[in-house]
């Protein structure tokens, strides 16, 4: 039994960065830059106006007071997009609009809200300083400058990022495949009639939407009975993929297969059995350039070890650098820990007077599919700890 | 101008509940559940094994110990997915595997760890109490029971959940289609050639992914000129969608037609002009049942205004119930918020000792996207405070 740190030492130190690819930038949503984006010209390109007024000379404006207006002649009027060839001069102004690109000889603008145009004259009712109202060139990028880097999560403010920038495309991450088999006599076909002693296979199913959700490529490759000949025919098929996620068969019964499967399939182990709970029988090895997994049959653990190991590793492969958010809380009541393993305690959180209470879910028990139903989050609780008591604080981390 | 709830209050009064569609589970991640969802059995539907171990009468075990152990005769060996005829009766044992029905007879399992087998016999070394090792019918979800309510978020547990329950597609909620127009005539389509006070359309990119992330369909239906009658036909275009998006144009300026186009194309306006800091010149107005909102150009300003009326818009659509998790920091310096609008300050989060800083963006102007791009959330500070002081507590909500 290992440590989950050893663990995920060996999986990361397994995992490979894959290739990049260049998609249109609205396809680049959540996905992973794999190049660093400079700008090519700075944002705005030119002095502009941040106000609709009327640019002017500063100095002109120096005696101008709400009941002792300054009168400027008005000599042009500019939209945004548009330019004059005018140039201002003492004792005139241009109308313009915000966005408008600052005509020569201005350097301030006036809003519109402390003037009164009269024709071709506009009266001034309050003083600027240079520089008031305008938004300089380079106010938000400037040429040359490192805007987004390798690595980033594209969201939306990044996408809006690129077009600013004038980007068609963008390098991002290939996107890893990921094959999911499910194994086990006991699993029958969602769609399938249900018998005594059987369950319906959900597990690929979790795993399937987890993958696309931290950006994999999944595809269900269907149940594997527990006959070995079987298992290594599904399994040789899973390692055409960049990973390959099993669960059940990995415990220590006799039936328990899958470990078995998985070595004459090629795939060399490289631990078996962590120190968490939920989800201690977990194995990984790899064959080729292939990542495998044989994560645990009840669907507490896959679905928490898929979160704690293969999720980085599929983060490593896209290059991310992870950065998850913890939310901290007071415990609304009392959980054990048996201690010597890891614990992964599924809490709800419940907002109250300004501070989040943690709820944990009623069933711990890595069988109950409806504790992670009813998480937000989990509480990790180290090794050495046996008790999280009602009232004390914690840290949750959030699994959305 | 109106307080950011009022405006929010006349927003939902008009955002109508979309009806549902039946899909495939895989495709139901990330959607909205449209129907409450119950159990038609108990999860699991027998008693089981939750260990690799012994089925034995727990009374028969009460003498074990490990230097005394108990001898049992085995009678069968059960695998899961399958069953027995036999009946276990007192001084026998069934070998059993996690999973696998109890045999009829049998009221508790021995763990292997704590036997061992001989041929036919095994050696119990520990005593057993009546359920111990067991899974009972049900322990995860009862027949009947509300499993999932009408308003989640189908996450990966809910997917599961939903193979579990053997289902093979559920109701969700139609995506809202979303129209995008970004006007001016100062932007220049991204790919074209970027001409001396223009700028590159970068709204319509991020207002896409904005709509993509919180659940929508969205469609960008290009750049409208500062005219009137091109306007107002790719106002009438934008009308056949649920809900359609302008940036741009909204402001008190001489070309700013944008609301007037809106009227001319039928849109009856219901507010123009929020409370807030950025995003001011907003305008919100409806046409039959399409929701109509006048977005800032201000590239800071449309997003944010997204986020704080769009989004919650969307998500009424959706029928979503929405939760939202604010993170508390610490602020990292002071930021100055001029008072009477509600102001929206832009802050990356760095854990630090233990606990979060927010650090805010260096420039929190309007027109500087790469606030947003910098950002992990924002703090929101009410119209009354005039200043938040480095050292502060503050509550940022997640952009995520």
């Amino acid at each position: 039994m290992i440590h989950l740190e050893e663990a995920l030492g060996i999986i990361l130190s397994k995992a490979e960065t894959l290739p990049g690819e260049r998609v249109e930038i609205p396809s680049s949503l959540e996905r992973v830059l794999a190049e660093d984006v400079h700008a090519d010209f700075d944002i705005p390109g030119f002095d502009r106006s941040a106000m609709d007024g009327y640019a002017v000379m500063a100095r002109d404006t120096s005696s101008a007071r709400s009941d002792r207006p300054l009168i400027l002649e008005v000599i042009a009027d500019l939209r945004a997009g548009y330019r004059t060839k005018k140039i201002l001069r003492e004792g005139k102004a241009v109308r313009i609009m915000t966005g408008a690109l600052l005509p020569q000889g201005a350097d301030a603008v006036v809003m519109v809200e402390d003037t009164k145009e009269e024709e071709d004259r506009v009266r001034i009712f309050r003083k600027v300083n240079p520089g008031e109202n305008i938004s300089f060139a380079g106010e938000d990028v400037k040429k040359g400058e490192l805007v987004l880097k390798e690595g980033s999560l594209i969201r939306p403010a990044e996408v809006g990022m690129l077009a600013a920038l004038g980007k068609e495309k963008v390098m991002v991450r290939k996107r890893p495949r990921v094959a999911i088999i499910s194994t086990g006599d006991e699993l029958i076909k969602v769609g399938d009639r249900l018998e005594e002693g059987r369950i319906y296979d959900s597990n690929s199913f979790a795993l399937f939407s987890q993958v696309m959700k931290c950006g994999g490529i999944p595809q269900r490759l269907g149940i594997a009975p527990d006959k070995k000949e079987e298992l290594i025919l599904k399994i040789q098929e899973g390692l055409s993929f960049n990973v390959l996620l099993l669960s059940g068969g990995v415990s220590v019964g006799t039936y328990d297969l899958v470990k078995e499967a998985a070595e004459e399939a090629g795939v060399r182990i490289l631990f078996w059995k962590v120190a968490v709970k939920p989800g201690k029988p977990t194995f990984f090895g790899i064959r080729d350039h292939t990542l495998v997994f044989g994560l645990p049959g009840y669907p507490v653990s896959s679905m928490l070890n898929f979160e704690n190991l293969v999720k980085p590793a599929i983060y490593a492969m896209l290059g991310r650098k992870e950065k998850r958010i913890q939310v901290e809380a007071v415990m609304e009541s009392s959980v054990r820990s048996k201690g010597r393993r890891r614990n992964f305690i599924r809490v709800k959180l419940v907002r109250e007077k300004g501070e989040y209470r943690a709820l944990p879910a009623p069933s711990q028990k890595s069988g109950v599919l409806k504790s992670m139903v009813f998480a937000d989050g989990f509480i990790i609780v180290p090794e050495e700890i046996e008790e999280i008591k009602k009232g004390e604080k914690v840290q949750v981390q959030l699994l959305d």
